[in-house]
Formats: C-alpha cells, sequence, structure tokens
C-alpha cells in the first residue's frame, strides 16, 4: 500500500471516529487491520487516537509488520494484547470513549473492561463502510484475482479423471492456483453429483464418474482482496432436465445482473433472480442472492429478501442464484459485479462466456 | 460419531452446565458444535436445555446435518440465527440464566439481549474443559492425521526444485495430504532460507535456491482432527552455524519432552525447553513452547512462561522451541505428545526420527 493511499483511508476511518463520538478506536479484525496499514499477519490489532495510528502486535510479527506498515507505529507487546492496549490508552490522558469492534470476543471485551476503567462502545461497520467502496487499485486486484482463478480452472479441468475425488480435484485447483502465483481466497468448494445440492459442501471422498455432474465455487487471492465464483459443468451428457435447470440459473443471474447499477435496491436485486426461477418453474434457493467482496469473501453489501439500502457506486458483489434439488443436482453460477457510476461492468467475465460445458474425459 | 460417544460427551457437558447454574447453554463455535453432535458444517449452534440438544441451522446445512448429527434435533431457521435461538428459548418457560460462550462477538450478544430478557452469562471454557481429555478414538485420530502428513511430506520432499516458490511447494504439500485422502488442518507453514525467522511465515514468491534451508509447519486432518508438526531440512550443505541451531533446537525438544507426565506443571515444561537453548547459548523464542491439539489447531492447554496448571492424562500437547534468528535462520521442530496414565507418548514419531535432514536436488 503507498502512503497516499493508507493517508485517505485513514481520514476517513476517522471522519467515522469523530461522527460516532469516539475517543479513540480499537481495531480487531484482521482485515480492517490490514485495510488501514498493509499488514497482512495476524493476532495484531489497531490503536487510533486522535492523529495517532499504532500497530500493536509481537515477536512473531515484528519483522512483517516492518516490511509492511504504512503510516503507523509498530508496537511490539510483551504481555496480553488486551493488556498492551489498555496500557496505551491509559497512558493517554484525554481518553474517556473507546470503540471496539463488534466483532471481538465477549472474552477480550471483558478482559479490556478489566485493565481499564474508560467507557467502552461496541461499534460496529466503522471501518467496513468505509471498505466497502472499492478503490481503483482494489477492483484491479480483484479482477486479477478473478482472471487467476479462471486461469487455475483452466489448467485443472483436463486434468481431472473419473475415479478423482472432490477432495483431490479441491487440491488440484488449488495446487494450479498456487503455482500461478496466487491462493485460494476461501475453502474451494468441489461437489459431485448429488452433492452439489449441498451449497456449503465441503469436498470428501466422493469419486468422479465417467458421467456426472460438478459445481465448483471457488476464488483466488491477489494483494488480499478474494475473487468468488462458481462454474458448473457436465462429463458426459446432460439429462434434459439439468439443461433446463442450468439455463433457468443462468436466466436469474442475468436478471439479477441487468438490475445492478447505483441506487437499486438490494432486496430488488434479489428478487430479480428469485422472479426468473419461479417463472420457470424452477425452486427458490435458501441464501442470499449475493455479497460484497474485497478483503473478505463475505463483506457487506448482502443481497437478500431482507436486506435494506441500495447499491453505491464502487461496490464489488457476487451474483449467485441456484437451483438445489437434494439428492437429485445443484447449480449454481457466480460472478462478480462491480457497480459503476452509471451501470455495472462484469470483473469476473470469462472467456467463451457461460454455456454449459460438457467435458469428456480423456481415458 | 457413535450414540456412545455423544452420549457420553453430553452427560459432561450437561454437568458442566449444572455446576455453573445455567438453566441453558447456548454454544456458538463451530468445534464445540461438532464435539457434541458429529456436525461438520458451519454457522450452526448448538441449544441445551435440561436434557433437551438442539441444533439450530440453515437450508444450506441440512442435509449435512441429518446425515451426520447425533443425539440431538435439528431445527431449521428462517430468519436470522439469534432470533431462531431466542424463539427457542422463549418457548422454554423455565430458562432464567443462559450461558453464552465467550468466543461469541459483542453483535451476536447483543441481538440475542435484543431478543429476549433472560439474564444472559459469558462463559468460558465449559465445552472446552471436557474437549481437553482426548478418549481413545479421539487420540487415534490425531495420530492418523499425524501419519497422513508425513506421508505426504515424503512425497513431496523429493518433488522440490530449485526456483519453486514458497507458496507452491506450500500447495504441493497441500495435494499431497488431499491425494491421501486428508486435509490441510491449518494453513501450511512453507519459509525458505531467512523467512524461517518469521514464524508464523505465510508462503510468497521467495523462490528456493540450490543450497537453502527450509522450515515447514503443517497438519493434516482426520474426523475433524488436527496433527500439528514442524521439521527443517537444508538444500546443500549445512553452515556449522545452523547445524548448532538444529541440534540446539532439538535437545530443547527432547528436554521439555522427558518432562511430560501427568501432574507436571505447564510452566516447567515451558522453562525446561528454554533452559536447554540459554544453557547452549542460543537466544530464547517469543511465542510459547506448545499448545493443545484436537478439534482446534491451538486449544487448551497452553504451555508458555505464564501458563498456570498442571498436565492431565488424556492431554495432547504439541512441543515446539525454536531459535530464530532475523535476516539469518530460522529453526523450529514440533511434535504431538499424549499424556499418558505415567508419562507420555510421541503420537507424531516420524520414521528416521529428527536427525537433520540433508536433501540434494536431483537435476
Amino acid at each position: 500500500m503507498d502512503e497516499q493511499t493508507a493517508q485517505k483511508r485513514l481520514r476517513a476511518v476517522r471522519r467515522q471516529i469523530r461522527s460516532r463520538n469516539l475517543d479513540a478506536m480499537i481495531l480487531t479484525g484482521p482485515e480492517n487491520v490490514s485495510y488501514l496499514t498493509g499488514f497482512m499477519g495476524h493476532d495484531s490489532w489497531v490503536v487510533i487516537i486522535g492523529r495517532r495510528t499504532l500497530l500493536v502486535t509481537d515477536s512473531r510479527y515484528t519483522e512483517q509488520a516492518r516490511s509492511e506498515c504504512v503510516g503507523c507505529k509498530i508496537v511490539e507487546r510483551k504481555g496480553p494484547i488486551t493488556r498492551a492496549v489498555a496500557d496505551i490508552l491509559i497512558r493517554t490522558k484525554s481518553v474517556r470513549v473507546v470503540g471496539v469492534e463488534k466483532t471481538c470476543s465477549l472474552q477480550i471485551f471483558g478482559e479490556l473492561k478489566k485493565h481499564i476503567k474508560v467507557r467502552f462502545k461496541p461499534t460496529g461497520q466503522l471501518v467496513e463502510s468505509v471498505r466497502r467502496t472499492k478503490d481503483a487499485g482494489e477492483v484491479r486486484a480483484i479482477s486479477a484475482a478473478a482472471a487467476k482463478a479462471w486461469q487455475a480452472l483452466d489448467r485443472t479441468l483436463p486434468r481431472l479423471r473419473a475415479g478423482m475425488t472432490e477432495s483431490e480435484a479441491a487440491g488440484l485447483l488449488d495446487f494450479e492456483m498456487r503455482k500461478l502465483g496466487t491462493v485460494p481466497g476461501f475453502d474451494t468448494i468441489m461437489a459431485f453429483g448429488a452433492n452439489c445440492s449441498r451449497n456449503h459442501h465441503q469436498p470428501g471422498a466422493r469419486k468422479l464418474r465417467s458421467t456426472d455432474t460438478i459445481l465448483i465455487d471457488f476464488g483466488a487471492k491477489v494483494g488480499g482482496y478474494c475473487s468468488d465464483t462458481t462454474r458448473c459443468f457436465v462429463f458426459g451428457r446432460p439429462t434434459r432436465f439439468y439443461e433446463k435447470v442450468y439455463y433457468g440459473v443462468q436466466a436469474a443471474q442475468q436478471a439479477a445482473i441487468s438490475e445492478i447499477r447505483p441506487g437499486a435496491r438490494l432486496r430488488e436485486i434479489d428478487s430479480a433472480a428469485r422472479n426468473a426461477l419461479a417463472e420457470r418453474g424452477l425452486p427458490d434457493y435458501g441464501h442470499g442472492t449475493g455479497h460484497g467482496i474485497g478483503l473478505q469473501v463475505h463483506e457487506t453489501p448482502f443481497l437478500s429478501k431482507i436486506a435494506k439500502g441500495t447499491l453505491q457506486p464502487g461496490d464489488v458483489i457476487t451474483v449467485e442464484p441456484g437451483v438445489y434439488i437434494p439428492g437429485k443436482l445443484g447449480v449454481r453460477i457466480e460472478d462478480d459485479i462491480l457497480v459503476t457510476e452509471t451501470g455495472h461492468k462484469v470483473l469476473s467475465a470469462r472467456m467463451g462466456g457461460n454455456t454449459l460445458t460438457v467435458i469428456n474425459f480423456r481415458k
């Protein structure tokens, strides 16, 4: 991260801190810490007091912090992290109200309260509300992650063989990502046949058959930013019904994507996809239609039946309707979409588009 | 998990609930949920009220829950999980004091308090204190995980080549684990050369050289149980100093392991390793000497300078001293040890032992 980006982010976060009437803020979420400081390690927190920004870390990460951090002071703690943070606050006399992220645990909150008598205020979406709007560099990172992911997939598909387990096929895709200099952005979902209907399936011992269906939900990570895409494939010949489902899901995804523009209601994008399925006599799905992506694979905003609010320029969201028939089949198609000033741009567009790919094994 | 194991665990957890004077307990930690019900999915909680045990999940996981769960009722929620759990508690008239795990977030705690007026009590180590003592099946799973991990390593080492990045080498090892029907238990640490001194290094673009040092910290997972081991290797010839460090760390690990028996103080095992390094004029390390392993890769008990308490039969802990010289080298050796009724047993013993392995590249 360059100095200018770091300063811009810090200014936006400080505005949030002031508008919530906090004297200081403790950031415990690793992605929020990365966003503000460039630090990509773990177990380290940021404390913001007035114009001071401190990264509180320990000896395991000091080397890494020195090489990665921009615009903050590095504090190497010896004792527990809550003690170190309390000591920093104690040394700053004027601090009365301190924000703590709502994602923080009761354990940590309890320890902080024990160490220092200030008013701690659970605070939600402080950095997240800033992180929601992606700048050009962040959009480039997500696009690059998606491109790497497709490249890895293109190297993986021809190597799939009947008899290979879901877990092995997932491992092959992950390895191809690493060979391309990226890493999996989250646990790859690789499901065969009826397992495709389990929409958060963990790849297991199920073996690929010479006629089979596959669902792959995966992403890469570039500079900390995730892509998140899903594609389905058929080995051998698809059944009529599978084709009907596949093209129904594709139409649902297109219906939702075509609604994406600044000001569009989150709930309406969600219902656009569901209505398209209903029109084709296909069943509704039990998950949301999409979610923001960035440093986290799931972040604000969320597209669902109960979502409030509208899209803003700079949002990057997934659109991922699906049809799941337990014991039979599952189809989901997922892409990553940027909300532009006037409409949208698909960041995860793939050569050859989304037509159902039929793959034949080489023997 | 068999019915008998599930019942035994539930009885032990119910005893904990009664001894803490709780009318009900909400379990939000995924490993605690797995431990009690056998369910291996995510985003699902367990509610225990008297003799009733409920798994609250959503449609993404209902299929999986039906096939995995033992000894509990499956509740498929439609709305937010906190709402669903509150509704269950509301329907049970006699509930006054409800335990919530301390690992749960302020966000969730706040939502629960909004939905229902009972006394919520942040509760720590309730299931963890039961999980700490491993039964024969759990010990077998950890041993099996370690055996798979070594097998994967043995297939990986001969395939390492000069020019391969840390990330690619880590991916190769992960892939070998998957080919063996297991999965990485945590993010594999693969560090080359001076990167070995970063003791939570994330594998990156650093390329392996024809004379180089390597540190690999990795584990496999069998039936949800992790192994966690670290080994170091030299490509080409080790320097005298590297050898001194390596055998010093090995002696430190042996010194700590030889102290492991029921009743041994956690702090003394920690200091046994540190003293052995100091005797050899080697620097101390900034992390703990070890930690419990099981469903989580870090769980109670922890071996450190400030640890309180003693070892008990059934504890499974890592012992992992290290020497780190920033910019120069890093060596850590880690194994997984069971505390038996009379002493200890190394679960991660490796054929050929721990002598420094020198590897020569095949061209």
